[in-house]
């Protein structure tokens, strides 16, 4: 990734474990924390209740590489670039650092979803003002 | 308390934080997760979805006084007893334990509210089925 | 309380339950947080690891009394006040905004002391330098 | 997988999120929590304090593949499977059931370490008895 977003992140004392270190499925709290972030900078809602129906975008695949341990009280950085948007999913790349230092590497699939009562969700194609900011993102490239 | 509900819990690995010890918040999950299992063996639920309602059990008031630390892996006990059943509120009490060892005591009082679109909740009377079932449940005496 | 240490906080996804509100457990690390960002304030540390010894703060008593409730991505403000100073002991008070709407109000008391390997505390006198920063800050006064 | 470990999990209240399912990263707390009772039942342990060293298994990689959501009060089944023993390292495998239905898969791949004081960790060969343990273990094998 050469052009990206970046999220900011303060690792708190309720983030950590017994091991000295960040929880790793902490990592993945950062990763949407850094993608609603994202989302807000675009003018866009992970939850678009709108007056019918509400639309979000559920998970389809998570993973992260950890390299580096985080600590209590650490500021990291989460760079967020967009892998491919889809026509009704989108998969985003994470990078987090602590300054210079890798710490981790993520990847989150979502599709766009149409959420109905009692946790049905139906996939629905990305409206395209949305696909257009989406587009217009920064590229990761490796 | 003499008689009472006890719900035994392993204290997992991201319960606990850098400290080494469970983090306190996680001893209002804990509280949460034994009075749920209290309501399921009285046939209740805590969230009740009717045709057209939704009633729930809100908290107004949470508290917990720590007396020895909890750590990873240790198998505890959570005592709870009934303080109170109000006309619209119910108040339990809680003690943690490991074997003999004191390790909290925390108390948790909740109203019965239905539950509106938007996070809306208004206090309803407790209905009377629910209500037989609570207090024929045990005392907190001490 | 007039004069205060104010932390502000995103309400993250992952804060939320199916009630469509924060788990009331999370106002606990919420007040924590804002406790850390206090002490971060005063250039004073929640942990404090010296060449032989390391210092905490672990909790005696959390209590919270909840108002109203906080949704997804609000942006919450918190107040912290401090009640007492003790030998020993610290106990803050806390009030949860969302603008001018009370969200709800909370009390820590924590104890100044030296932490040993196995989750062995000892409690110890604050030192001076500690108190003298403690006790310049805000006073909570109602 | 044909045989496998499985742990039961009851899904609980702070599980859950605004959307009215469990939250995607507790399936990797709740993929750790299958990994430490399948160790439990080999007779070891994650943590191994030695009188002069710590050895555990920090995480080098995680993934999860969400099929299906779960809710509140669900009685899901997580079966462990073995993918590889490698000299130092560990890669497990993970299916989540509610019953029949399938809900998520996962992998998780750990190192066994030294760890030592301010989150260092090195990696060291698995001992052989431990390794005789984790290799007498099911397969996964699909």
């Amino acid at each position: 990734m050469h052009a990206r977003f970046t999220h900011t992140r303060r690792v708190r004392f309720s983030d950590t474990d017994v091991a000295g270190i960040v929880h790793f499925a902490n990592f993945y709290r950062f990763m949407e924390e850094a993608e609603h972030e994202w989302f807000r900078s675009l003018g866009m809602k992970i939850m678009d209740q709108g007056p019918e129906k509400t639309f979000g975008w559920p998970r389809v695949r998570a993973s992260c590489a950890f390299e580096s341990p985080a600590f209590y009280d650490d500021l990291i950085e989460i760079d967020l670039g967009v892998v491919r948007v889809g026509a009704r999913s989108l998969t985003l790349s994470f990078r987090f650092r602590r300054g210079e230092q890798l710490l981790a590497t993520g990847e989150l699939k979502t599709v766009y979803c149409r959420c109905g009562p009692g946790g049905k969700f139906e996939s629905a194609d990305i409206p395209d003002d949305q696909r257009a900011k989406l587009e217009g993102s920064p590229r990761a490239s490796g």
